[in-house]
């Protein structure tokens, strides 16, 4: 999406340690209309899939789910993160590991939110190593449900983690593909 | 609003300890039309009060701000909850204090984001005893910035923080106010 590259080119601010802070936009500030429009790619690339339902990770996944929703005229159910392996109720959940923080986290989603039948897209803002990608797959074959596809905004491509699941077969369609980045430049996949 | 008080009868749960379960359509999974209702209702409540920007906290609060942001045509901007005082980076901060988890945090906003001379509404999935609005109230008022108003989804009228915020001469316009709830019963404030 052009639109999207150009404005992490303008708004965008490499840090030290592969990090990219978007802010102004996508995290912590979120640009409502610019989300819109990313909604209305996501619809476009997913036109005809019968998408059910879309699921993300709280926090920064829900505003581009919610656009996505808005666009698509789906619901929308978000992954909790929880510490400990303390879930209580019903719930579908999954390991995931954080290089950030190296922590483990559970990801948990109530049962009854995910049926086997659906035909689930996956969203959420980044996509590094895929850990948190993976964990929401792992939630959706529980439910004996359907990925449909996985769509984040950024992906970090030089990470690998989004090539890692295009093969093992998943429908990856994300918005902006880095493959290179520096504090000086930041190059994206053509 | 009624539509939404409707849906609380039908679809939410009372359970012990003053918890209302709205898992179905408010928290964890995300009805987006009923979501954009809410927008509608939030932006005719605040018409010609020239709001500027709207501030939320993560996690649930960003699906409603975002429903209203769409329909209002307003950017987003929501605080971040920390754990420790250990922020980087030029914030602003407030100091929170959690009664369920009896522990406090620390919620942040890059100071960028809200500027002297905004006016800013504030809305929240939850109004309990409405210490997370005082934070993000603090956070507007250091800004030098204006708060037009709270509204919050469902307040809890009988844990007192939005009468309190509204003693204290802040317009609080919630959807839904709840005076009293048990597991049999939910009575609305008329």
């Amino acid at each position: 999406m052009k639109a999207l590259e150009q404005k992490i080119l303008s708004e965008g601010t490499v840090l030290k340690g592969d990090i990219l802070k978007v802010g102004s936009f996508l995290n912590q500030q979120l640009d409502v209309s610019f989300l819109l429009e990313m909604g209305k790619e996501i619809n476009r690339l997913y036109e005809g899939s019968e998408i059910t339902k879309i699921l993300t990770i709280e926090a920064s996944g829900i505003a581009v789910a919610v656009a996505a929703g808005v666009v698509m005229g789906k619901n929308v159910v978000f992954a909790k993160k929880n510490k400990t392996s303390n879930v209580s109720g019903k719930v579908l959940s999954a390991k995931v590991h954080s290089y950030t923080h190296d922590t483990d986290y559970l990801i948990t989603v109530p049962e009854d939110y995910i049926k086997s039948g659906d035909k689930i897209l996956i969203i959420d803002d980044f996509l590094a190593n895929g850990k948190a990608l993976c964990g929401l797959i792992d939630i959706v074959n529980q439910a004996g449900a359907t990925v449909a596809g996985c769509t984040c905004a950024i992906e970090k491509g030089f990470q690998g983690g989004g090539d890692e699941l295009r093969r093992k077969g998943y429908r990856v369609e994300s918005l902006a593909v880095i493959e290179k980045m520096s504090p000086e430049n930041i190059e994206f996949r053509k």
